[in-house]
């Protein structure tokens, strides 16, 4: 190394060094709040963000310990979340309003609510940094059971009455919190120990038309006419299901560049961390886990991570889901139906879906595709010039180009700006309801060295403009090195087809033009107890090659398919190089809906084209 | 009856029908709250009182059910609130702000608050009627434990960790509510089932140096080196003293024409019902008690009715006590000193205790007197013409006319036209800490056909100016045919020195001039099993006649006083016509300061003069 070099390495030292020492640390505490004092940390809190405000760079920094948030003095704002109950305003605990170039820093602390919120809100934020806490209830939004008892005609379950209080009113279980009232409605059965969803249960039980009564405090007897029989096992856990989803743990709104950092989310009312419209998203370190410390089986209400209408790039490495009630990621954009062409240039559009409505849509300069509904075809894309909501559902778009031909009123729109490249590695996807990763962007996405106990589907790649609209198609996926464990698969819930399943919903499939493409499965690891590996619909340029196939015993096939692997309307597929260790199971290709032709299967000892 | 009378009273019963149908009955239930659902009911109520604030008569009715008060939502207001702690603001659950000619019908209801809040306020109000409602807390301000096991060096009780949450830290018992974290700093003994306050115990322990450690989850054994060998007995019940009192349950607030009715409170976190500067307030079935459904030996925080600066009538009739932890009722004004006398007609006063400031004390037109404050001798009265706050403490009086001599800097100053007239009948004042009834104003006070089990003094009639300047002298109170029960006088408290304790403090008393005056106590009943019957210091005109007196064997004798009756620097006394039942062991009459001459004892079997 030179003199000049050497110089040079110093003052960048140095100018490092002064750049993270400018950052000022603001502590909670010169605002009056001490850890574990069990008062409202609320007004605090927001005294203490607005002295951040004044000083970019700053880090607000709690020492560790308990803070308490009540409804009290916080913030209410009207938010239309996606895939959320609108049920506005909600109550924000923490809300980043407008804020820049900030950190949050927790310092291992435990953020504690107290009925129904949004613990951490940032909105039109941008360059911030979350890290250093967990979030929790002492009386979470949804219950969980320890069943006792099970015969045929009733079970029995034992409930944590101080963390779920409930009465049993009308012959239904009833639960009580902090300003709200909720009867079960739904039950998801987990082995104890394990934490696993039990294997063939899922959404298998309505739980509905219940009888409940309580045959001492605590211990409620639970029995259904219409599920009779199939009550769950003595020893197992349940989650009760209650209360709908209506706040997100952490809700990112229109902001830009987050990093989130060892940040455990042991509940929340409804989605865990939403982001929505926001752009450059990292996590690591993050995770949707029941707390272990109380023995919980249930974690987060709904979903774990639910990016919609994102850009940039979404980072996520090292994170963690379990016990959740739907699936740990789903990334996605929202379709909305053209319901009236005002002018070639200006087309009426509207959310299809109750629990996506309100939304800032769109913005100036973004691009669209026009998508033909019955094919689900893009039949060309366009610019937006202006953006004017006309009410909660409905809006009108400017566009700079005349619509193509072919696009009448009925026809789905969708964001192309807003999507995300999607980069997932070395996270753990535990057992939850539902899936595990629902990715639908046309941006590019890389998910490596995870890996996957998710009771249904560990990826789904869905798509659809006509019953969730929840776009789009995507056009370069990497699924690598990722270990798919034997409890993938062991549940039925919409859409799961296969460990992996590739699930457009077209109404009426053109041959010609797939809808997703681009898909590479490689150097997997698959223990499988059943026969679905993998299921790909509508799917031009499709791989799946030198994955390892591990025959799993734990528990009996169930599935309804018998083939490794269905294909359906796909185009130039590639099987190649995948070996099995043991009688695994799905040793078959289906086709359907296309010709042998389109299939290359090269070097692979397992697979076998079904006739 | 002729015809016109007729006619004339058929126009009556018209009128009186068209009046009384012309108050709108408004339910909560139009403004969407239903019973029993658990929602926050704060914004709904407050919707509803700004609708009948516009239906002048009009009545807002809860169909009957529970409700649920948090502190979302609710208003906060600073209010200087006497014998209160002085925390602004006060978090108001219901707030009735310049109401008139209203009704609040609960029609049974409970309202359950949540936290630490004021549940009703009536603020500058009039015309206002209150009733059929309970008030609670699921989560008291206070907490109760049985005792399970008593040793010479520790003993341990049973916590309910649903009532009262609780950690130990730092080898405290403190105990975790809604928004507040307490250490207990205060026990009070209770016996099972009678609900009385073990005899010789009130306020014996201090309860500050103890030390805690659970022993399994809800059983807690507690020692304190300095009261070791007192400890609590085996199957009694304690009321574990924490939080400060800080809001009262209701509080009428420079209101006037207020009745309330059929009211049960439960709970709250100071003083019961608080009444400040108030005119004309009507209590019938006004209940401040441990709620017996929940096998509450607790109940309000401190004391039950609490006026103070009231005036017109104070009507109390079929009311109840028990389980405070402190007086049933206190009435009083609130003396100042004079710290300054600027000019013979302006002179700068201070509130005196640090939980009476911050009030309105006067406004022109009112009449004060003048206390010497060594005698406590009135020397002169006069005219108040303005009232202006400097600060909390401080503020300016102008007078009418020049200042009576012998007034210096250091006098008093009492508000004599603040003071109420006082009817109390049918009531029951249950077994509470401290005393039963204090009463200190000028006006006609009646006390009779109640029922006193007090543990300390049944009827406490004090007034000082030097230490909690709670004014003021009493100049016509009759005692009369009140049932005084043997647990009166069963432990020991401030002034507690017989049964009936009239303690003034006068640091030099002047014989000419007693500080009281008109006391008649006669045919009342006293179950006696202890020696002190009457305490009575500096009062001219007393008289003790026609009582019965019943030898009681239930606890043992224990006060330090030997006499029946103890008379310090009275004048114009007479004793007569009093009968004993069994050997009733106060039988004779104590002379202090004062002149043998001063007595009448006449047509009386029992009392002896003692030489």
């Amino acid at each position: 190394m030179n003199k000049l070099n050497l110089w040079l390495s110093a003052l960048l030292l140095f100018c490092s060094w002064t750049y993270s020492s400018a950052g000022q640390v603001i502590s909670i505490a010169d605002f009056g709040l001490k850890p574990d004092s069990r008062v409202n940390a609320v007004p605090y809190v927001q005294k203490a963000l607005e002295a951040c405000r004044k000083q970019p760079g700053s880090t607000l920094l709690f020492p560790k310990g308990r803070y308490d948030f009540w409804a009290q003095h916080s913030t209410e704002r009207d938010y239309y979340e996606t895939n959320t109950t609108d049920n506005n305003p909600k109550t924000l605990a923490i809300l980043l309003d407008s804020l820049k170039d900030f950190t949050l820093d927790g310092n291992g602390s435990s953020f504690v609510m107290h009925g129904r919120m949004q613990p951490l809100t940032l909105d039109h934020c941008s360059d911030i940094r979350l890290k250093g806490f967990n979030i929790d209830w002492d009386i979470p939004l949804t219950a969980q059971a320890k069943v006792l008892k099970s015969t045929p005609d009733y079970f029995e379950i034992q409930i944590d009455t101080h963390e779920s209080p409930y009465i049993i009113e009308d012959n239904r279980l009833v639960f009580i919190g902090e300003g709200w009232k909720s009867e079960m409605w739904g039950i998801m059965e987990f082995t104890p120990d394990t934490h696993l969803v039990a294997p063939y249960t899922g959404d298998r039980l309505g739980w509905r038309r219940y009888h409940a009564e309580e045959v001492s405090p605590g211990i409620v007897r639970l029995s259904d006419p219409k599920v009779a029989k199939v009550y769950p096992k003595v020893g197992n856990w349940l989650v009760l299901r209650t209360n709908e989803r209506d706040h997100a743990g952490i809700f990112l709104f229109h902001s830009n560049n987050v990093s989130m950092e060892e940040i455990d989310l042991y509940h929340c009312c409804g989605l865990g961390v939403l982001s929505q419209y926001t752009r450059d998203i990292t996590m690591i370190k993050v995770r949707v886990v029941p707390n272990a410390a109380k023995n919980r089986y249930l974690s987060g209400h709904d979903d774990g991570f639910h990016f919609m209408g994102c850009s940039g790039t979404i980072r996520i490495d090292q994170c963690a889901w379990g016990g959740l009630m739907d699936d740990p990621i789903n990334i996605h954009g929202t379709c909305v139906r053209i319901v009236e062409i005002l002018s070639p240039t200006r087309i009426k559009c509207r959310f299809m879906h109750e629990q996506s409505v309100g939304m800032e849509w769109g913005r100036p300069g973004e691009k669209v595709g026009f998508i033909e509904n019955q094919s689900m075809r893009t039949v060309g894309t366009g610019i937006m010039t202006s953006f004017n909501p006309l009410s909660k559902t409905d809006f009108i778009v400017e566009l700079q180009a005349p619509l193509p031909v072919g696009i009448a009123a009925g026809a789905a729109l969708e964001n192309l700006t807003c999507t995300p490249d999607v980069e997932i590695r070395n996270s753990f996807f535990g057992s939850c309801r539902a899936r595990g990763l629902l990715v639908s962007t046309p941006g590019k996405v890389v998910i490596e060295n995870n890996t996957f106990e998710s009771s249904g589907s560990a990826i789904l790649i869905a798509g659809d403009a006509n019953q969730w609209y929840e776009s789009g198609a995507v056009k370069d996926v990497l699924i690598r090195n990722n270990i798919f464990r034997y409890p993938c698969m062991s549940s039925m819930y919409q859409f799961c087809e296969a460990v992996i399943s590739i699930y457009p919903e077209i109404p009426k499939p053109d041959p010609k033009y797939p809808f997703h493409r681009n898909i590479r499965i490689e150097n997997n690891t698959f223990n499988l107890f059943d026969y679905p590996i993998l299921y790909a619909k509508s799917v031009d340029g499709l791989s799946f090659t030198d994955n390892k196939l591990v025959r799993n015993t734990t528990y009996q096939p169930f599935h309804y398919r018998k083939d490794g692997i269905t294909l359906d309307a796909c185009k130039n597929v590639l099987i190649s190089g995948n070996k099995a260790e043991g009688d695994v199971l799905g040793k078959t290709i289906r086709l359907e809906n296309m010709k042998p032709g389109e299939v290359k299967l090269r070097k692979d000892s397992f697979f076998k084209l079904k006739k």
